[in-house]
């Protein structure tokens, strides 16, 4: 219960957004429960990872769910170009904190956070805020959308009952192609489905190296344009790959999965 | 393209469910979108892990999104009591082929795939029925839903760009704490966040192994009755979980990750 004479707190919503980033635009009726799309439209206060693209969202949801609060209205915070680029662990060693961007939820406004794509703080920065959140005792509400990596996981066919998501690889080739053995290692001996993702215009570049590097018998699975009109999913053993003319799109974001 | 004369094959839907199984339902528009809801709608054959739940499932989706086939002309098949109970690995080990499960797909009848809350082949059974998919060259189309494991990274202020999920620990005292240590060792070493799960009425004893068992600068988050109205979130340094009364409810799922 709140004092007397206290506003009580605003929350933190996780707001996801769709997939296409980048790509053509879908439906969000496709991709986003009504529940999503509602909060969206009457949140007051952003933390987004870019603000012209939270912008151009606000704009599709307010197609179907009018805003409550005109999009110039908007308070919108960007997380740092820090946090952005390498991540929130890099951002805590250089002395962010995610609680100033946090203030107006102590006047009591709600506030949104939202990645460019999917669910932020999964796969994507922003945990270095719903920290700050609960250590300011602020609720954190996660909503409802698409998240590649499980998508992914779901459509490969491979363990989902024990699985592990590592982020990006190595871009130079030795490194990668040990931290590839390193994946197989893992997911062979423990049985623990490993995903990973790569920029877009790397990804056949990846999948080539996945070829040349994994066993015969491993299980790979490649998911490109989730949600997307151009969603490509394959699951297959290496030397199944090997066999045919594996192709990938080089303009959507992919997940990559191995396993036993 | 198919062969003239051939029917096209039907494809493999991996349908979420809400988080509500064995709780207060929640509005299926809050937590699935519209695509979903219309998908689930029309499908005339599933794969389920219990036939009485989707139906259940399915009838709350008639309410809103009319049924393409009455409830008693669905063709119903049940994953098989071993794959339910030990997971998808056991059953590989027993001999059990999902292809025979697929069998409408290949005389053109689009088939779901169901689990009793959450994504299919996600922290639950169902992996078996998809690698079946892909071998028999079905399309496999993840649709959009709620995916507990994934909502708690996100809410949990943990390290989101490389996490695992392990599913259950041990239940007996010894070998739980000594599994504890082990995740922990590893969350603190490598930065990856561990999430795992319970069965709910064990969440208090859980907890209580956790709090007795953790480093007290280690991170850890429960997230138990997500979605629902009962949802709570907490996030805190174990130090800080012990100076509160820790509670959870034990009626409800929960999620628990640690991390740094």
């Amino acid at each position: 219960m709140d004092e007397p004479g206290t506003a009580p707190r605003g929350r933190l919503y996780l707001v996801p957004a769709p997939l296409d980033f980048g790509c053509d635009p879908v439906p969000l009726e496709q991709v986003l429960p009504a529940a999503t799309l509602e909060v969206a439209a009457r949140l007051p206060v952003w933390i987004a990872e870019n603000a012209k693209t939270l912008r151009a969202y606000l704009k599709r949801v307010g197609a179907s769910h009018p805003l409550a609060h005109p999009l110039q209205a908007l308070r919108i915070q960007q997380l740092p170009r820090t946090v952005h680029k390498h991540g929130d662990q890099a951002a805590g060693l250089a002395g962010f904190d995610a609680r100033d961007l946090l203030a107006p939820a102590l006047g009591g406004d709600d506030i949104g956070l939202a990645s460019e794509a999917g669910m932020p703080a999964v796969a994507d920065p922003g945990a270095s805020v719903v920290r700050a959140a609960h250590e300011l005792g602020l609720a954190v509400i996660p909503l409802i959308g698409p998240v590649a990596p499980l998508l992914a996981l779901a459509a490969s066919g491979l363990n989902g009952q024990s699985f592990a998501f590592v982020g990006y690889l190595p871009t130079e080739p030795a490194a990668r192609a040990a931290r590839i053995r390193e994946l197989e290692a893992l997911a062979l001996t423990s049985g623990q489905t490993q995903l990973f993702i790569e920029t877009p215009y790397r990804n056949s570049a990846l999948l080539q190296a996945l070829l040349q590097t994994l066993q015969p018998r491993t299980q790979l699975a490649v998911a490109s344009g989730l949600t997307l009109a151009s969603q490509a999913i394959a699951s297959r053993p290496v030397a199944a790959w090997r066999r045919g003319a594996a192709r990938i799109d080089d303009r959507v974001p992919a997940v990559f999965a191995i396993g036993r």
